[in-house]
């Protein structure tokens, strides 16, 4: 009988084949005292000395096949094998009890795994499953009993697990091996990572979903939404054959124009931009070809944290991004935090509506100490790349004055401690609150830039929290009067000879593309995923054509009128 | 020495006196064994009789000196004193248990009290005033002992009390009482009531206030502000005696201003009504000879109750209201919950942002019974008077065009049913949304009127919880992009030939009335005590003059400099 599962969409891509289920073998010694301590340690050195050989060989492969940068992973893994804490610790194990080797690691493993798992940074947290990996290829040398490999695979299949060590995920072969499927794992994880540096679709976190596969059987997942059908019907498998052929032709179509320049069909130049909310999330922004970062969502560098990050810390990641972006542009935004957004250390007073409460930059403005931090860290970080800061959440010009004078301070302080601070930021901000796009023209003389948010200020627009599900109906980005405010502010930002962007959802939206085109819009920062298709997009519509009907649009009166209006149109040409 | 209490203000105006310490005699009975229980009837049917008698002449007297409706009252306590509850159950009480009249009608009468003090209905709750009232003053007449009496005073004074009955105040000196200040009591009580009529200063509510006045002490009471000041020191003495005679002076100027018309010094018509929430705030619009009524906020019939309030119940509201405005304008807004406002009798859903949930006609679109009560008595009771129907709320006209087509549904079913509709009803809407405001143009070809809620669409133009003290920078009427969207709403407004009005705080505030005049607003709602002060002021303003001052004000960039603006102009007149 067919099933249907959800997981998390981990790296994009259809697949139909055989489910392959893999199940690393379980290491389950028994403790056995020895003697000859001299022997057992002797055992197991030589043990991990193979260990490193057979790592050493995947690294060598991978960098090969995938380029260096995937195979920094191995590195580590070779680094581990050197771990005192891993390797000393299990000789020293095996002394003091006088127990075998293999006992003695397990429990070691077992108590370095644990350990990790309770960190707060997600990072480490990923680190017990290289701690695993390692320490498993060492237990299959000390047992001599194979470890789990998936490099035999001779035909095609979608890999079924409960879970995948990066090692496991390094030796796929992509001639045979066509997607996997995990019971854990979030999108963070190594496996997904690596999974969307091989391309390779994959699908994780889809709970309690070994039992109900059987080895061979026919899988079809679609991870373009997570979705996975085990033994489909000839209707759904044909459907999917389908879907996946134009999935593909359109994939290889988006490829080319991932380097090539983002300009619609009448030669007008805009820039997409991509969102990012981590260190993380840089690697993708590259391989879509965006033409810079739009929007650096900084909260989720003090999220998941036990306090405020250092200016030290802050320094590093601002840096690596702007390093990594190579002298493209980095729109960051100051800490946007309160609405929905909390922080385990950060006791926040209990407001009626949050959302109209204090946040971001009002917050901010309350907490001088942790936003002259983080100014600080942008501008220690400026000179390694084009760096660009962005206020969110201004309604009125003296919150604006207030964060610029503090800025300047800051700056005028490192400048003083001898630190070189870039001369070339931009300072913008983020408008999301309708009073700001009423008032553009006079923030317009005072920013070198905008970026609409669209999410908020919709939500604004219409007096409709977006998390409530009883006034989602006027969740509308289309509605004349959103499209009135967006061109205020583009307006605002031409007449003071300034850029304007946009940063919510409504950026990669393929109907609003054509009119914020057709108003004038200079830069659409979207998900990384979406700047391909929206370059494609662009180069087939004439701003020109696209002014006269933005202009028709907003005289409209409902969205479903605007709707209409730009499907009739694109639909003409 | 001196000290200063707060209490509630419930009839303004300014008193210097000294306190007389009004308290009302305590009547404990002592049960007492009777045998002769037809003696002991008929005594207390006379004592009955004799009060009768009294309050009839008290009826006659308040008559004379303050007109038949003020009289209404001590109707009511002649129907009391004929009321079974109240005088059957004494004489049963008497016959059955063998007790003496004054045991058995204090037991009856504090039964009955406490009955009322716990019911839901405010108004039932007030009558438990009354029922003390005419119950003391049979007493009075049963023991022989004087009923406590405030007619024979003959100095100034201010009357200090825990609480005033009905025929208390009606027997008030007004040649010696300066005004009254008790400790229970709220603005609705009929002694506050009562004062307001009688223009009498009034405090009510001033808790744990008799312990600390001296009978004699000198007293100032600021009922304008709640204020009462026992044993001023001779500074504030003068400075209260000055305040005093200017508060006079103007009083007795505005007064004047209560039969004209409102209209501009050059000579522009507008319309000055007044905001209510019961039927009980009518008479204060009539006093202040507002123009109509410009908002009438139906949820306060729904508030205070077990249940919703039927059509029935709806229909002799809106009626008395209607007939008691007599052919002037009545906007009655639909029913407003949610928000911050609750209904004991309504389980709504808990929202993460209930300012940006389901309330007012969101609510009602989703609740059609309730919807469609209101609207079906608003309908009925529409030939008593000039209506009109607002809808709060709106966003999109696709809500408008709903409630439209439910009104209009239940209006075809009257009509099918044979009941009398007005045909002259206007249907309009809050602008209270950002949304609607730059929308204004749609929405103007569907309704005949927009009533701008200013309270809301600050705070929604803000993205700021009016309620919330960390925000309440945020709340900003004047600020440039609050009037240009009150500019396009009056603009939307005149070019559809319909007209525009405001019922939010705003529209009553002296700042901001020289800029509405200006941008051409045809209506002002505002609470009704405003009302005389804003027809004075507007006399005063040329509608062409201020037309380009507030065409200055749209240009500039913060509300502080719009403030400058209008104090500067209206300065150098």
């Amino acid at each position: 009988m067919t099933q249907y599962l959800t997981g998390v969409a981990a790296s994009p891509g259809i697949a139909i084949a055989k489910a392959f289920k893999f199940a690393s073998v379980n290491y389950s010694p028994i403790k056995e005292s020895i003697t000859d301590i001299e022997a057992e340690t002797d055992r197991f050195r030589q043990a991990v000395e193979k260990a490193k050989q057979e790592i050493e060989a995947i690294r060598q492969m991978t960098e090969e096949k995938l380029g260096a940068q995937k195979a920094e992973i191995f590195e580590a893994h070779l680094f581990l094998l050197m771990d005192p804490d891993l390797i000393d610790n299990t000789i020293d194990k095996i002394a003091d009890e006088q127990i075998n080797a293999e006992y003695a690691l397990h429990e070691i493993t077992v108590a370095i795994v644990e350990m990790l798992q309770e960190m707060d940074n997600e990072m480490l947290r990923e680190r017990a499953a290289d701690v695993k990996d390692v320490s498993g290829r060492v237990m299959a040398h000390l047992t001599g009993k194979p470890y789990a490999t998936l490099s035999g695979i001779s035909e095609e299949t979608i890999i079924v697990a409960n879970d995948l060590t990066p090692s496991d995920t390094a030796q796929l072969d992509l001639q045979y091996v066509r997607g996997f499927v995990t019971e854990i794992g979030s999108r963070t994880s190594h496996s997904a990572i690596m999974a969307r540096s091989l391309e390779l679709p994959a699908v994780v976190g889809a709970q309690a979903f070994l039992d109900r596969v059987t080895d061979g059987a026919i899988i079809i997942m679609d991870a373009n939404e997570g979705k996975v059908i085990i033994d489909p019907s000839e209707q759904e498998l044909a459907a999917y054959q389908e879907k996946k052929i134009r999935y593909e032709e359109r994939k290889a179509q988006l490829k080319k124009l991932a380097t090539q320049a983002s300009v619609s069909a009448d030669g007008v130049h805009v820039e997409l931009a991509a969102n990012i909310g981590s260190v993380e999330d840089v690697a993708k922004v590259l391989e879509n070809g965006a033409d810079g970062v739009g929007l650096f969502r900084t909260e989720f560098i003090y999220m998941g944290r036990k306090s405020f990050p250092t200016e030290e810390e802050q320094v590093q990641i601002y840096k690596h991004v702007l390093e990594k972006l190579d002298g493209k542009r980095v729109v960051i935004r100051t800490l946007d935090i309160g609405g929905d957004k909390e922080l385990d250390y950060l006791e926040l007073p209990k407001e009626s509506n949050p959302f109209l409460g204090l946040r971001a930059l009002r917050f901010c403005l309350t907490r001088e100490d942790v936003f002259r931090t983080q100014l600080r860290a942008l501008l220690r970080a400026s000179t390694a790349g084009k760096l660009n800061i962005m206020f969110p959440m201004i309604a009125v010009l003296s919150e604006l004055r207030e964060a610029k004078r503090i800025l300047e301070e800051e700056r005028a302080k490192l400048i003083a401690e001898g630190i070189a601070v870039s001369d070339d930021i931009e300072v913008g901000m983020m408008i999301e609150i309708p009073a700001a796009a009423l008032n553009a023209d006079a923030f317009a003389k005072e920013v070198d830039f905008f970026s609409i948010g669209t999410n908020d200020l919709i939500q604004y627009t219409m007096a409709a929290d977006r998390m409530n599900e009883s006034v989602s109906y006027l969740y509308q980005p289309y509605h004349p009067s959103i499209l009135r405010l967006v061109q205020m502010v583009i307006s605002a930002a031409k007449r003071a000879g300034k850029w304007s962007g946009m940063c919510g959802e409504m950026a990669g939206d393929q109907i609003a593309i054509p009119l914020l085109l057709g108003l004038g819009l200079d830069e659409f920062s979207m998900s990384a995923s979406s700047v391909l298709p929206a370059r494609e997009q662009i180069s087939r519509l004439s701003q020109a054509e696209w002014k006269s009907i933005a202009e028709e649009a907003l005289q409209l009166g409902t969205q479903e009128e605007v709707k209409q209006l730009v499907e009739q149109r694109s639909a003409s040409r």
